[in-house]
């Protein structure tokens, strides 16, 4: 099953994205601005999979393009999620989790909120989000986690871009990493994926 | 089943809202930070009842808040979803639809944008929000979708504040309306509903 989801995911990137520099890949047809809600369900049936052997009392990702993938995975798991906010409003104020992350895609620094009370201590939380390249998001997220005593269940990435350092970076500091395609490259204009078989070899 | 389903969405608003003033409900613990993915699906399930009626081929709704209900009704609909984007990113820029929007809550003009290749000519466009006060989100967004010549099949409203001229003002410019809770008053820190007997009066 879970052979088949990543290559429905594969097969949307192949055909859909679209490849604007080998840095950046737009997926605005099926996940950040038009969204595919069956392929939604699938991947949080994928993530479900992924993390069956961990307890999970929470998912937690960032606004807009994680909510998603995530309100699906937390609906499968049957529990709440959070979305972390990108800045704050007028009605979200106090006690609040704060850290500041830097975009690499929008070259800014935004700070990332969560309401501190949507966090109990002890709490698994399970970080989804649409893309890992540089890692500062899920970084984050998981340090918003730590700051409210909760522990990191695990990270889901629907896509990573294997050639950023995010993927090293989340697993050095300690979290286990579970992303659905991986992209080893965006040169020549093509989207090439890390062998399932590398994997396997190592 | 409908009454259900507008039941529990009231109780989790008497239950788990917050009466900020008697301008502003906070629902951040199910619907706009912590989300209840079940609740999400159950009123994804009255939109489809309330516009069984009616030809839709999309979803458009507003990030953020506006995405976790709307993705459970495109999935049930079996049709796209598309968020708004509240301002121009570096990877979304080509033939936007751009319409500016005025936030009552935040105090400020929001540019609100839609990657014109996605509304195609004739589309039935159904618009969904998490809440209705003044109407500003919907007609622009209801304004996108006439600009792209795609038709407004309806607008849904998770809350609305019926106390705020926004209900009336998109019946006036000819749109069908269903707001799945109608919040009368927020008066002495109580949330008082629309009587669904009023309505069977006149």
């Amino acid at each position: 099953m879970e052979v088949y989801r990543m290559k429905l995911l594969k097969t949307k990137i192949i055909e859909e994205g679209t490849v604007l520099s080998d840095q950046v890949l737009k997926v605005d047809a099926f996940l950040n601005h038009q969204v595919d809600p069956a392929l939604m369900m699938e991947i949080g049936k994928a993530f479900v999979e992924r993390f069956q052997d961990t307890p999970i009392t929470k998912v937690l990702t960032l606004e807009s393009s994680g909510i998603a993938p995530s309100v699906m995975t937390a609906l499968l798991l049957g529990v709440p999620l959070i979305f972390a906010r990108k800045r704050k409003s007028l009605t979200l104020t106090e006690n609040l989790l704060v850290h500041q992350v830097q975009s690499f895609t929008k070259m800014e620094t935004v700070e990332v909120a969560v309401a501190q009370k949507f966090i109990a201590p002890g709490e698994q939380v399970l970080i989804i989000d649409d893309f890992l390249a540089h890692g500062e998001a899920a970084l984050g997220l998981a340090h918003i986690v730590e700051q409210a005593q909760g522990k990191v269940a695990g990270i889901g990435i629907v896509i990573e871009k294997s050639f950023q350092q995010g993927h090293r970076k989340l697993e050095e500091a300690g979290y286990r990493v579970e992303s659905l395609a991986r992209v080893a490259s965006l040169a020549d204009g093509k989207v090439q994926f890390v062998e399932a078989a590398s994997t396997v070899l190592h």
